[in-house]
């Protein structure tokens, strides 16, 4: 028998880039507002906007369009032109249109541990958006089965294994995310292994609690996680 | 033994009002592009971006209000005003925070049905608003399963089904969409009513195929609902 009924991964920034088009798509919405503001303006309104939403959109790529449209109007104090406009727009439809792209490693990791485990997929943010990446990624004959969130709560995790009928103490969560990845999964008593990505969305950004620290595994690379994995079950 | 082994509900126009809702948010589109364009025009473009747009944005809300924003900008020639856009902002924000009121006679229906039923809701659109709308609605308790899918076709409504062990001839499908939640239920061989909504978005609009008239069930109000059942059963 092994150790985990199932190990789970996240799928922004955990197998495909994300952050970084959310990065190159604000470079684009900056520079928009050149003429109207200075950079640190231009983003702390893009932030602020993009917290006060987050309850009525949600995560993923159409909320955060529409945060910077709205921020683009106040920073310009509404004198920003349609032809301006238009180009925010584009950068939010580029980033919906751009082809997925795996982290070094994760196919090969992925096509692995599928032929010993039952893998699941977690991820948040646009319904329509992450089923795209999903197809596109080629990884989907791997996972026993997929998991769209609207949140990564303790509640959100306890509630899916409950339905799966996996035992928190079996169960294995791969991630970027501190916040959403580990945290909650340590909290309902599941293990978890936090692989950073090189940029991390400040909403993400969390203090590990004291009584945390040294309960997860942290790896460099997702191409570690064997040996990991293989380690957990000696 | 009863003759379903569950009865499924659509959410948008079927549980609760929503097209009402849009229909609003486009006469205020309409009459902020009331200087550039007349009614018909301004309608036309909107419907036809939000066609060219469903690919990559899929149904909802946030899709819808990218949309408006992208029509309004080629319809005004990108000479709309930043408060312009700010008021098409705010009819979107709007939606999004409206309260869902139930349809006549559904909270009765439903509470009924789940007496003896497994109820299911089958809906699609954005996962955040879907999962506001469904805790507002106060029907949650009485669904044994909740599924927010990308879109309702024979495929996706067949997966759904082997997912949950349910024969299509022992599911019944209740919904306001002849596309959406009727003739792909047949297709797969399961059961359906139609009840229509006062308004039909165009993209749902179809023509019954001839083979598949007399096949399903259509009622003019939701509250007919329990006594179709019964006669189903007897």
């Amino acid at each position: 028998m092994t150790a985990f009924d199932a190990i789970a991964f996240d799928a922004d920034d955990t197998l495909w880039h994300s952050e970084s088009l959310y990065a190159n798509a604000q470079a684009v919405y900056r520079s928009v507002l050149r003429p109207y503001a200075r950079a640190e303006i231009s983003n702390r309104v893009l932030h602020e906007t993009e917290m006060r939403n987050l309850a009525i959109y949600g995560y993923g790529v159409k909320g955060f369009a529409l945060s910077m449209i709205e921020a683009a109007l106040e920073v310009s104090e509404w004198q920003i032109s349609g032809s301006e406009v238009q180009q925010v727009l584009n950068v939010a439809k580029h980033m919906l249109r751009t082809e997925v792209e795996l982290l070094a490693g994760v196919a090969e990791v992925i096509a692995q541990l599928a032929e010993t485990y039952s893998l699941m997929l977690i991820t948040k943010g646009d319904l329509a958006h992450q089923e795209a990446k999903i197809e596109q990624s080629g990884l989907k004959p791997y996972f026993r089965s997929i998991e769209i969130v609207t949140d990564k709560t303790p509640q959100s995790y306890a509630a899916l294994l409950a339905r799966h009928h996996i035992e928190p103490s079996r169960f294995l969560m791969i991630g970027n995310s501190l916040r959403s990845d580990i945290l909650p999964v340590l909290e309902i008593g599941g293990q978890a292994v936090h692989v950073p990505y090189a940029i991390t969305w400040a909403h993400e950004h969390v203090d590990v609690p004291p009584e945390q620290l040294g309960r997860y595994h942290e790896l460099e690379h997702i191409g570690q996680l064997l040996a990991l994995v293989e380690h957990l079950e000696a």
